[in-house]
């Protein structure tokens, strides 16, 4: 694939600086870039970069133009930009439909014949698929589960039954959709199960990371709103609604019942608790433990009872390090107070 | 499914107020119920939603009794109650017996007429079945393994070779039981594999979540005891072992060799280190992080080297929210002191 | 398989006290050991079980030789020969070549005769498998992927499309390689995905646990050297690079483009931030969270923003334990001086 600076600018709405018929074939970081490729500078801390990069042209925005040695497309979201030129260069390898022989469909499944569907993956009666649906090798959709149209599945998916995937939804090896969330009564001197009745409800252009976990809700449904971003090894516990666009970096944890808002940007790490709330807007620093409702939009941090404003939380940081040092001055202050008592 | 308020009462043991000819046909929350529906109330939280519910029965207990507007079920524990009346009302789907023609089964392994073995599934040689254990697609049990009456493996489940399962366990998609643990020796200038050669003992009646880990023994086997339930994302290193009905919340992380006793519940996110031992009886807080053995019962909290009773804890916490603060006032009692003692 | 003595101490360059005809069959711990059986001492809080151990030989350094009851096979290193012992004595089941008829080998993938490819195993087109690769049932080598020589997949691996992994690799169950790094662009109202056009590039001797997930980098490869272990349910984000030897344990997160030297050791569940460097020989004490890069050598701990040099971090440590005493002595302290000042 290779496309003119001329097509990249007029089609993503770029000021171009430079030859319109100078072409690109691939993309590059800035440092590594060959003559044929395009580069962006969206980070600041990159700009060093710029003045000798052997790209054919750069991404990036009209404060950073006039330093860029080579083409100049101009745009005020080069990452955005970046992102869809990128997509044109590199594109998803092409859907290939049909049914693979050493795939399972069940009869009472419905499979538009143009999805494709991998060797080793199992369509349980009842699931419906939409148009132009890639089910990965080794994937299965559960029975009554429905997955909207252009949805891919990589390899090695789980979806349990009764589960409601949107369309243009992104599923990553390992993740696992609608398992039972983790219900149980204490029944001495055991436990009693709690069945999980609920299903999951994701919306449309959903991406879930490798190996992350969407329990099924107890009795009503948990829910995943359209346009959510979640990264690898997140458990979303049963029950819990995440708002669309919001966003959820690696090894999150969020508890049963939380509801978390639109437009949140959630960072890795972080731990959510049962039955709370975040409103819109929130932003967690990575590794936030969240045990309490957050009801402002600001940017958040803490760990794990003292979630704060992050520049109040940043600064009590700075004390813990400080810790040892603060209890010897406190000793020391006591020594002089009880001498001069003694004095006196 | 529908079941009479009298055939649930007398089944289970409540007092029934209402009507007994009355019938229900599924679960559902307080504030979500409709009128063929059965609710439950058994925490303080959802009380204020019971004036209003719109379920048929409510089970409760005797002190919320009075309150519910419409019949009730009254029981000392009545989530206990509610999972029991939810599992008849929405009984799992049935075994269907059989081989599926796209599973595997090797010749030496063992699989009753009365199991069911999904497409894709594979069973290894040496592979014991009990009687009506179900495994899901592409699940797979090793060479070697033992699996218990009534076992059920849901999809994409991994028990790998010469583990042994109990009866009427439940194993989520994406499991992982009795990979190798992480044995590792220096051995300059890198490191050599220390082969795993014990397995994984698995009581009956364990639960265990989506994407969990449980490694193989060392040496000797790793031991999960009967009753134990164990959500997502937990990883369970080789060679430790936990007690009897004790059960462990999402990503949580136990080290290798650690013991943990039988009835404790170790809240999610928590960290328990290598070698050390947690006594009977011991509830922790989520995200705790436990370096030293727990010898006596109790609720314990804090992070790493910290572990506390709860209180004490917590005291602690919120101290740490006034870090900044207290180590401006340390400064001002030292100007003060110095000033004064100028002044002298 | 059972060795002599003799043989052990020749092959292994250890030193024998006893008999060189004795001989055993299997590992055991000092404590579990029967006559047939040989045991290690590698970790002084096991010492106090050499005196009743009823192994037939134990391995051990000099130091604890004097102490030992039975045969000792003396060298300095004895875990690691313990390890070689262990693998000898318990050594992998054989590889069995060929590609099972429930297998799926596309047409134009390279896989030779002396493979072993298990059921429900896919290898898509354009892969290449190396001399005597095993792969497990239900996993899959994407299309344009190479695996190196003597590598081994478990069952349920999902390797994607055009990654590179090295000779004698071990890949657990559930592990996912090459799934896109989380690249999103912030594009209102919502995100556009970034393309994830770098692989992932792992050197030999890898070992990586189960559901780990390492993803496939941005632009240029993600990259494991030769000889790293990494634990189970360890996620590497795109563009991390890991130094040659370098070990993780279990639960540790590493963020984009964070960089880890050679000869490190990370303590599990730690997490570190991205764009980072830390230098090589570096050791993390468990739940470390390093924010900030680490240029020297050393021990290190904390979290979040205070890793530190582990002594210092731990008095920190300590003194946390102590907060709300000192709160209460620095309030004491405030009240004495005012009423000195109010006397005056």
């Amino acid at each position: 694939m290779t496309l003119t600076l001329g097509h990249i600018a007029s089609r993503f709405g770029c000021e171009l600086k430079g030859d319109p018929d100078a072409s690109v074939s691939h993309v590059a970081t800035l440092q590594g870039a060959s003559a044929d490729s395009i580069a962006f500078l969206a980070n600041a801390a990159y700009r060093g970069q710029l003045e000798t990069t052997g790209a054919a042209a750069v991404i990036l925005t009209a404060a950073d133009a006039a330093a860029c040695p080579t083409a100049a497309l101009i745009t005020p979201n080069p990452y955005a930009i970046y992102a869809r030129v990128a997509a044109q260069l590199h594109p998803a390898r092409p859907l290939r439909p049909g049914i693979h022989p050493a795939a399972t469909v069940a009869d009472e499944a419905t499979v538009p014949d143009s999805c494709e569907v991998g060797p080793g993956a199992v369509i349980e009666s009842g699931a419906m698929l939409g148009e132009r649906v890639c089910i990965g090798p080794n994937s299965m959709v559960g029975r009554d589960s429905r997955v909207g149209d252009d949805t891919r599945l990589m390899g090695n998916v789980s979806v349990c039954h009764s589960v409601r995937i949107g369309a243009r939804c992104l599923l990553h090896s390992g993740c696992v959709i609608g398992a039972d969330g983790f219900g149980i009564a204490q029944d001495p001197p055991g436990w009693t199960k709690v069945p999980q009745v609920g299903g999951v409800e994701m919306g449309d252009d959903v991406e879930i990371g490798a190996n992350t976990t969407i329990d099924r809700g107890a009795i009503d449904d948990t829910v995943i709103c359209e346009g959510v971003k979640i990264d690898n090894q997140v458990q979303i516990a049963h029950n819990v609604r995440i708002g669309a666009h919001t966003v959820m970096a690696a090894l999150t944890g969020v508890s049963g019942s939380a509801t978390i808002g639109a437009g949140c940007m959630i960072g890795g790490a972080s731990i959510i608790a049962g039955h709370i709330g975040i409103c819109d807007n929130v932003t967690l620093a990575a590794g936030t433990g969240v045990a309490n409702s957050i009801k402002e939009p600001g940017v958040y941090g803490g760990w794990p009872a003292n979630v704060d404003e992050i520049g109040r939380w940043r600064k009590n940081v700075v004390r813990y390090g400080q810790l040892d040092e603060m209890a010897r001055r406190l000793r020391k202050l006591e020594k002089q107070l009880a001498k001069s008592a003694g004095e006196e």
